[in-house]
């Protein structure tokens, strides 16, 4: 019952293998000259249904700082969700990347910036004025830190406004898969076509065990990127690693049977909580991770009957949505999560807040 | 017939094995706190045998930035070998993660570095002089990037003149197995115990796919490390993927088999080479390369029948060393050389000198 | 009738004589050691009762990201106003000084911050946390960006807390000589009696042409500062154009006198604002700056009279306490300011809000 | 007889008089938007005979890095000569404000590049390898460390090879009036006819306290350079301080009045010194500098009559032009230097000559 993080978990048995049998293989390319490497990106190519440039990485938070760096200068001005990854998790990756800009964050429900907060925002640093970092790029997380996704028209709304202003968009997909299921549209239609010009395409939390893709739809981004990757450490000598990660994940679809094994399960789990009295699911379920407010006692009960997951920060809420005996709590499915531990699970918070309402007050 | 370099190879079976085994399993800590990785930990200590402090990542190129970047200020002086891989190779990754620093080459023969060319350099950027940089470290390549390999006395007399300046050391130990099995002493002899502080001990050149440890002798140079990993991108969620690896590497000395098989193999084709007339072997061998002048038609022919390897920059070699119609050749042979590869190449070589030799000026 | 900013003046006498004096002078030290330097750095001693290292630059906006630089590495968190000019008016001059650390903003009335808001903030950054920048600054502006002052108690308060959480505390005293006079206290006793370790001592703003002092009270932290001085480019060659700006400044209480002046001119626009109806002044006048909430057309009609001053960002206010049609106007005097600027400004203001009571809505 | 620098003079009278009247001044506009800095920006138009982006700043340093940094991103690689000021005096400051670019040092007789030496360097680095800093600007400076100056063609020459390798051409004018003087050519003929997109033009050096100017002959570099002058601190609030120097430094030829006594003086002691036996001048004097070869005990004798001169790295000299027992001294004649000076200077020299040779040896 360890609904901790997606990242707990190790490989799938497809992609396990293609590791396997590339690094028996003898003689390859080096530094992502390798096949597997040129299979990956030609899935990809694939997938979002364009021409495109890659880079493969082994971490998230490489792919996102690369990203960024890609299109701002060291004055420049990051724009995101005020509990993005990239503003707070990253232990300040995008300001050593990018030599030292401004991340500023936004408030916005349920992890998603709105047009208002981002028009606000871009008054607030006017292009040209000397004394201010200049904006420089929009970031957008895909799905959002409180497991919600952004709809192809929402992105839209958000890239215009963003273009209008000079600035270019980069999305964190590190849960794209699971984004991806849950909107049920195309990749296509939730980056390039709705105005993305950069993507951080993750694989890590999905099934591979480290493997990241910075996806660049604008291919002039692309120029430095390379001697960014480069410089920053990020280009393995022996490529076949990520590209036969990537190649396998792609393969038939299977990222994206991973990614709707861990959405139907997240589904299930929030069902189960939702039915539940002293329960409250404050964001909708859009990808693979279930938010819920339940009071410290029942938190702590779940927590001694074996279950782990995270308490999380509550800024996101708003105002006198949740008691001071309450805590918001994430529970995150991945691909590897099974039907047997959300039931045990489902079944222990059954018994958890029937023994909770029965005791005394 | 590839000997073009050690990062063309896979991996070897008992690191694949473990690397698979080590993704079929279930949750697990995140982020270095697994137990794959806290045996590879306990494994280097016993090899080093000494308390050390590690950190995990996945290449080279982070490693020694990582290394130097830890005792080294934006406004510090790097001193090292004027062909370190460091100085030219890295695309500036130890400028980026220092913040600025500067690396200044210092000329030595046969890739390594004597204490007069250290002591004119100390002099040339004294200790407090507001306008110049601050000298910080000094990095030793060991093997080094001519296949030689210092021993213990000659590191000992350079960090003592280090040491003396107030520079730590840090050694780039990309090929450390086999500069080791060359020498013939202990881990822990080449290294703390002759004055180094911070180790790239490499894992990637000699049968993992990606996997390198900085290793702190000095801990306190490890004291911010962590976060100028994760800041770099270089922290991976599932840390196994570098644990296993790691731990399968060590385990039962494998690591330095590997390293004798390429080191032997090395041996067997120097001796070939210094055997032929028309060919002449700058440095001598000492760990898993082997450099050669031979003339550029004689290149060319060995090219045209299969065989790989890279013309090298001669600049390493005193004036009149090398004639106008030669170049220097590097030839790398690797854990997965094999014998029949290098046999086949000599008898290749001995067909190509006849020819050449016999053919009408 | 210009308020616009207390940096459109030019210097005063004293300072323009001593800097004439000092240019026609022979041979001199450069770099800094020179004897009007020399003599700066003693009445600075003298001023704040007891020793400390001196470095002079030519901008407040060097001296903060000097000051923010000798305290913070590049991955630390560097706490302030959320309005605090070092934040968004200084174009990332500290993320540049510092390699990329993050400035982050905290809330607090009339410019100050608060007790609680700093307590939340250091919760929200535990130390340790790899994930995470490093808290290693709180910055305090005295006086601050709305005019007011700290009391030597308030910042007592605040430092014992930074000093808690492991933190450096700067002050950036752009205007500092103003807020002194308003609070009435002892240099030391608003300083490093009160916990602060380094103090950007601004004379441009009072005087001055351009000089401004990093005073370091832990001289430990000005270790590494002339070097840092030296690679941003702000070390003169002919230090005297510093030192003699400053010493002139410092002489027989120059730079209070120019403050009281400053000072007093405020005092009687605040009072004779504060008095008209259809004003009000929403922050106490602590030290040279007046902002005052009025009606657009009484705005509009002022700047067509020939007043200069601007408008404010007003996120400072409580909610409701600005109107639509209304304003945040600021208004600063300078040391150049004069009795007969301000008493024809107040004139026109009452003429003003006459006409505009008495005319048909 | 202070021969050390000439930066150890003050100013001369006409800036010292259009530095206190602009002083004393009322209410003018800030960061540069002054009439004085307006009028230097027109009169540098006039003396280049072309349109151009001017920035000024306080030190030489801030002038090259920042030039440097408008052509240079961090992975970029900057050219110049081994003993540039860029290189190895200036703390690093190019690496700082580049973000971590690199400078590779070219060696060349006299201080001057020679076409073969940048091609070598040229061939080291080529484009688009992105395991090296990518070549992105050739820095020449004008005088030379040497005290000499490239002709025009000289310079067309180098910049032509940097233009077919794509870099950009920066100058490094600290002494660039001196250069002028000495080639007796016209300011557009050496800068922007010649290939030179950015130059550094000094004043400090030549009768200014601190003024240098930034040119961009190409104004797409100008692109992003005042937010990279403002976010290192060197955008002056009162702006007029740096205008008013530079408009009294170049009105009605001034600028040229005062390097043509510099260079005389500088004429005159090299005459004078090159007639005695026992010295010799291995540069052409063609600015203000002079470099002469003398015994370590004239040196010393010298020092102990009361002359001031340093004693210069002499490894711009050739193997063998320099004894065991010599020196390389350089003596700077500033516009402040006096005729009577250089006279008795030269009789001392004449003394102490003739007693070094008649005491028995």
């Amino acid at each position: 019952m360890n609904f901790g993080s997606d990242n707990i978990a190790g490989a799938s048995e497809p992609i396990i293998a293609a590791l396997a049998a590339a690094a028996r293989e003898g003689a390859e390319g080096t530094y992502g000259s390798d096949r597997w490497t040129t299979d990956a990106v030609g899935q990809l190519r694939d997938v979002f249904e364009t021409d495109l440039d890659v880079l493969l990485v082994p971490t998230g938070t490489a792919a996102n700082a690369l990203s960024l760096a890609s299109v701002t200068p060291p004055w420049g001005g990051i724009f995101c969700h005020a509990a993005a990854h990239v503003i707070d998790e990253e232990a300040g990756a995008p300001e050593f990347f990018t030599g030292g800009a401004k991340l500023v964050g936004i408030a916005g429900r349920a992890g998603k910036l709105e047009p208002g907060g981002l028009r606000e925002t871009l008054t607030r640093f006017p292009r040209g004025l000397p004394r201010q970092v200049q904006g420089s790029a929009l970031s957008l997380s895909q799905a959002t830190e409180c497991g919600t996704a952004y709809s192809p028209s929402e992105i839209g709304a958000l890239t215009e406004l963003a273009r209008g202003a000079g600035l270019a968009v980069h999305m964190d997909g590190a849960r794209f898969a699971n984004a991806l299921v849950g909107l049920g549209c195309s990749a296509a239609e939730t980056t390039w076509k709705a105005g993305i010009d950069v993507l951080s395409f993750g694989a890590t939390k999905n099934g591979a065990l480290a493997c990241e893709a910075v996806i660049f739809f604008d291919r002039n981004h692309a120029r430095y990127a390379e001697i960014q990757r480069k410089r920053s450490g990020h280009t393995l000598s022996k490529g076949r690693l990520l590209g036969a990660q990537l190649a396998a994940y792609l393969q038939d679809g299977h990222w994206l049977d991973l990614a709707r094994s861990a959405n139907e399960l997240a589904e299930r789990l929030a069902r189960g909580l939702g039915d539940l009295p002293g329960f409250h699911l404050p964001f909708p379920r859009q990808a693979n991770e279930v938010f819920a407010i339940m009071t410290r006692s029942v938190a702590q009960a779940l927590h001694d009957a074996g279950a782990h997951f995270y308490e999380w920060d509550a800024s996101s809420l708003g105002p006198g949505e949740i008691g001071p005996d309450q805590l918001l709590a994430r529970l995150v499915c991945s691909y590897a999560t099974t039907a047997a531990e959300v039931e045990r699970f489902l079944a222990e918070t059954r018994r958890v807040a029937r023994a909770v309402a029965s005791s005394p007050q």
